[in-house]
């Protein structure tokens, strides 16, 4: 297949993201996946069952906005997941979806959802300008069943349209952006506010 | 001595696997061992007292499957703990045995087994397929005498045809798979998955 | 803008002491600000939003010492916390100001002000030459109305005029020194001696 | 001044090793130091306060076995805790003393000694053939009066001829070996151990 050009670039910034993200240890395994969504509508997303740490070219696959696969490739079971995010929310142009261990015990510590207040860093999340803010990162349970659980996702975001990232219990974090780039940013926020909640209140006594 | 084409892509695989796992601190010192199971049923396997992530072609040596050296050259002690592994799963081509902080303090721990359950990231175990599945480690008194330490896992292993890696007290784990990619990923995961248990279940009061 | 050399030396330190800073994990997001003053008074600074590990020449700008932009490139609404350090203590050359966790944990847990005693590296501090010293480093309350900030900086200041750093809640460490290299000396140390304050009474109980 | 060839060598081992305990973040600031003996008698010894994970060839100096510099360089205040343990320990051909968080925290919660047992990575000491076997490490009151602390020092090892390392309290680890290879190992090991005591009895309540 001939790729276009605005998918090599998204695909090149998709593989350099994998690269940030290993080095932070947040893609254990050949865990998350990662998108951008390219002009004409179509999205260029990590194929299922690789390192992210060590994308190729050959790693990244097309789909359209529903989803199918247009170059024959097998996207993951979560593909729904984003394909959802990018319907609802017209200004985004990356999902990244990694695994990450303070995600991952956030969700076993703070049970239906998280709230961040009081921090600096959340002026790093798109639209936010004072540290007094309140963030709320909902946790939905996992389930194997992708439909299902995109369905546990579109009901929490209809009631609740202004939302930077969702936690999916034991499994990881979602978080989206108007760039690659911008998500990146979203994403290192969200993990040292993660962590500073984990190492405050995540001792269990 | 002429080594075959098999055990040199072999031996690369285990030092490239020595650098990376080292780069996650779970092999200090000169600790840990790695093999390999070649097509003809010989083993590549790490020699005794090298840094693993400083590994050299020189430091991966040939054993048959009764953990004779054919090269002359010197196996760690802890061989005979790959080779009664490769001839009970006929279907596993390599064995990592790192040390790694989260291994040993969960043995500290969990004294005789730990249960791993609702993780995504059990996914990465060859034949899991849910995060609703149950996966049991369990952990062996560390034992200088190799050849009974390889006795109690053989009999906890006759019990218990499933399994995907051990503990030994104090000591590491050792982990397999189809090949050395698989049992990184499997490592990965096993490493990832006991931080989260400990940082959830550790502190002692 | 045509740079002097002594801005571009500089901004080279700078640049450097970004990727050091952020291979610790001290930057996360685009969080963060550093700057060097130039033998003629003006000053160079890093601009706003850019990530501090991955600085380019471009992203140093060049202001006078009241904080005015001397090339037209728009500095971070925090660059008069930097002037004013620079005006009260004519020695200092560098100011680094980054977002690290153990910073910002500090200043959750040890309300106004954390002491730090009998430390060894409490001597990496320019003029300390004993760990039988006690370093006081306040805490002030996060405000996004920098010069209401930056006021109760100097109210403190105005009283305790020996100072090596100080922290504002929830975001962030400044610290400063003779030379970038002598002020990344104290955030290195500063940052060690939190994260063993940290760990020694950090658990809420 | 001219340099002999085994200084050289010597040298170079320093400087790896510096970058290498650097990497693991145990040598903050400009803290530690590194000394090799040379087969003459004489010894390369760091300078003081230099960055050791960035240490240059002329950041290394000699000494001969009574801490006199031979080059005109300034050693540190501490080359006489070097120059004893060469003294009574005629076998150990280099000294490493970085200053860890493990090392400084264990100092804090284990007053006089940390007792350490029961781990497969002892065998990294030389001499240590299993886990069976009891290691103390002695933890002394800093002081800047270095002639003192080596007193202390001396009359410890007089009592107890077979030890492998000792803490300063808040300060760091002195440990030893018969190369700077081995030392490292020591090194390495030791500080996995720390981790592990610290997270199994480290917490207070």
């Amino acid at each position: 297949m001939n790729y276009s050009e605005a998918f090599l670039i998204a695909a090149r910034q998709l593989i350099d993201a994998g690269r940030f993200i290993d080095s932070k240890g947040w893609v254990p395994a050949t865990s998350g996946n990662f998108s951008a969504r390219l002009p004409e509508g179509n999205i260029a997303i990590t194929v299922s069952g690789k390192h992210k740490g060590q994308l190729q070219l050959d790693d990244i696959m097309l789909i359209d906005a529903d989803a199918h696969s247009l170059d024959g490739k097998k996207p993951s079971a979560e593909t729904v997941l984003h394909t959802s995010l990018y319907k609802r929310f017209p200004d985004i142009q990356s999902i990244l979806h990694p695994h990450s261990l303070n995600a991952t015990l956030i969700s076993r510590i703070f049970k239906s959802e998280v709230v961040l207040e009081d921090y600096e860093l959340l002026k790093a999340l798109c639209g936010i300008t004072t540290h007094e803010s309140r963030v709320v990162v909902p946790i939905f349970a996992n389930d194997q069943h992708i439909p299902r659980l995109a369905e546990q996702v579109e009901q929490y975001l209809d009631k609740h349209p202004v939302c930077y990232a969702y936690i999916i219990a034991g499994h990881g974090l979602y978080t989206w952006g108007s760039s690659v780039q911008e998500t990146l940013r979203h994403l290192e926020a969200l993990d040292f506010i993660f962590d500073c909640e984990l190492r405050l209140y995540g001792v269990k006594n």
